[in-house]
């Protein structure tokens, strides 16, 4: 199965479970396009947590976990599958996109990006020193830093998988919760309960700053849900913390659509599965006309 | 009531009851705004008749029947309530639009214009003939034609009402269904089965020409669900059948807003519903600026 999704090129990459990501799925599977559909099986964490959601038509006063459900089931009932991957960077390749998934390259002729709005402000060190210690993908740094000290600074619990990853790499993991729920580690993952406040740059190596102290460390892995939007892309045009898009949510890289949060407020959810419907349409039409093209 | 209505200044007027509208007004709601939403509460036909949406998010494989029962509950426990009226003409007054329904007036600080997509060509001599004998608005022109002949061409059962109306002004009224359904009107309406192909200009009054005969009539009414954008609002800027909007929904008119398919293509049904979001919280902010600019 992973061999064959290394040789598999898909005609739709959607990179997000929320409203968007669900939403563009649904329509791109009924344009019998076939689909990838990146993220978490739990669905957007915005949607699981939302309360009540007053405004999404046809499904009065939903609870976000309700909402949540009702994708997964959708999803299984259109037979679409969630793969659990995290995606650090994509490349347009010519005639297709190559994913960057942990050591895999996934291939797909159009990306639709619905990952969300990154809300956290970067930490004080953390851009400046990206690629100088700092690594947002444990799976794909995790080598350079074998027998060594990473420190990681997670940002929800599903981030300790990562980091429990790294404890069987590295010879020593100290892991900053930035939520308030319970750690479920290995004993060999050192929790600290203090909040990162700056990534210092030292003479050997990098150091995590909190309130009560440094922490040096090798290599630093800031985990987030999403990524920003431009380092996911490179080449992405982009306005704050948002991808610019047309109306047809074009993007200015021919082939990649986005949706969602992620391309500007109102952060709703229906606006967001609305827009995930526009560019799976967009996509599914960009890839016929590049087919008629072809003369295929 | 009917009084009362005269005088209120609602703050957003949605014009429409499809998915657009319907999501309009539940998000307009929920900013505290007051509305009149006007439509059918039997929601729109293209959503009624529906056979099976597999797209929309939430609402796996639901028939159009039952999403326009979910619309309907949903705006009753919202305590949104339906304004079954036709709007003829929208005006800009200044500070606040007055939209013309029948005799009465109806006033409101922004607009949201949810009319679907005027699919239907219309019928040659129409347009040219428009106020000068042909008339989109029975409730409004039916005085002009008091004790003379007014055929109405009718593409919806709907329609029928305007046509019993007429029958108690006009002397003689023929009518002409463009639709397959049984008619349920009163004997004093003639019902022609033949299919209306152009409007002619007689030397007295107008005709009414079919395949099989033409049919003199002083005024003739043509009735569709949906009359086009820019003869609803003078001055709109349209491309085609569509409005021009941006990425916020708003029109080339400060204070009117478009949504759903009425802004184009894809008309699907969540990005309608998404786009209707949009529209509610442009048209919120609007007042809340204008309310600020103004000290309130």
């Amino acid at each position: 199965m992973k061999e064959a999704r290394n040789t598999e090129r898909y005609d739709i990459a959607i990179i997000g479970t929320g409203p968007a990501g669900v939403s563009a799925a649904l329509t791109a599977k009924n344009r019998n396009k076939s689909i990838l559909l990146l993220g978490s099986r739990q669905m957007s964490e915005k949607v699981a947590k939302a309360h009540e959601i007053r405004n999404y038509p046809g499904l009065p006063f939903v609870k976000g976990e309700d909402l949540a459900a009702a994708f997964r089931d959708q999803l299984d009932r259109m037979e679409i599958s969630v793969t659990e991957q995290r995606i650090g960077a994509v490349y347009a390749m010519g005639d297709y996109f190559a994913l960057q998934a942990g050591e895999e390259m996934l291939e797909a002729s159009t990306v639709i990006l619905a990952t969300g709005v990154v809300m956290a402000k970067t930490l004080p060190g953390e851009e400046a020193l990206l690629g100088r210690g700092v690594s947002y993908c444990a799976t794909c740094d995790a080598p350079l830093y074998r027998g060594r000290t990473a420190a990681v600074i997670g940002y929800s619990p599903r981030e300790e998988a990562e980091a429990a990853f790294l404890a069987g790499v590295c010879s020593k993991v100290l892991y900053f919760p930035m939520y308030k729920e319970q750690t479920d580690l290995p004993d060999t993952v050192k929790v600290i309960r203090e909040t990162p406040g700056e990534i210092l740059k030292k003479e050997a190596g990098l150091a995590v700053k909190t309130e009560a102290g440094e922490y040096p460390a090798d290599g630093v892995f800031v985990l987030r849900e999403a990524v920003a939007p431009g380092q996911l892309v490179p080449g992405l045009e982009t306005e704050g913390p948002h991808v610019t898009v047309n109306r047809r949510m074009e993007t200015n890289i021919p082939g990649v659509f986005a949706c969602g949060d992620l391309v500007g407020t109102p952060y709703q959810y229906v606006k967001a599965a609305g827009e995930g419907n526009i560019a799976a349409i967009s996509a599914a039409a960009y890839i016929d006309r590049v087919n008629k093209e072809k003369g295929e």
